[in-house]
């Protein structure tokens, strides 16, 4: 099993703020995909779209406010199915520390390379989200390579 | 053992400039610190530095032409000591798709998040270079949190 880290600090915004972005529908649509829907509290279950390519479906695990998400994919390409997005939240001095982790690959394929490195970019943008009001989601988002 | 693992695909430039990205101090100095010295072939030594917090010195363990590059570090922040930095690049139509590995982290430690992070801002500079002749090298790269 491997995993994908990635660490971003948000700057002059509570944890509150990053927890809105994690759970909120709408404010997932401002850093993710514009094409969210469902529901983001524990129980719930959100349906993230990536047309014309397809998308996730995530159980709500965990929602702790303003300190831990955890969400299990349900639906989506194969070697998500069952893999967990974990966010944890804390405040440090004037920074708001992201901790995130998508966890329980099987294997260290390509595709899990092109996702740690799309991941990165869509912290980048929530990290804008909140710090500014205005993130890069998809179909706006940033593209790093032919698999978009 | 854990590995930071990314991909991205280098648009309209053939695997060698992206090799020459990876060997020849000048390009290297274009996207990741401004402040490098030392020899990409085999058997020499890299030396980045990132004033004024430290840097890393790499020892050349692999470099085929337009193929494949290997560094293994053998001096800078303590958790990155003996592991090793791997591309491998393939021509892939009108891409150079280039995977990145940074292996043997003993711990998932935080700072392994980080510079996971950092890594995607890094290539995406490499990126940038390679198609642009521009690149977003250290001192002017991407702040992502309170750790730079």
């Amino acid at each position: 099993m491997v995993d994908i880290l990635h660490r971003v600090g948000v700057r002059a915004a509570g944890p509150e703020k990053v927890y809105e972005a994690l759970t909120e529908v709408d404010a997932l649509a401002g850093w993710w995909t514009t094409e969210t829907s469902g529901s983001g509290v524990p129980g719930g279950e959100l349906r993230f779209r990536f047309p014309p390519v397809g998308g996730f479906d995530m159980d709500v695990l965990e929602a702790v406010p303003d300190k831990r998400v955890v969400w299990r994919v349900a639906d989506g390409p194969e070697e998500w199915i069952g893999t967990t997005v974990e966010w944890d939240l804390r405040q440090d001095g004037g920074w708001t520390v992201v901790l995130f982790r998508h966890a329980g690959w099987r294997e260290p394929v390509e595709f899990m390379h092109h996702c740690s490195t799309k991941w990165a970019t869509f912290l980048l943008s929530l990290k804008a989200l909140v710090e500014t009001g205005r993130g890069a989601p998809a179909p706006g988002d940033v593209q790093i390579s032919d698999w978009h």
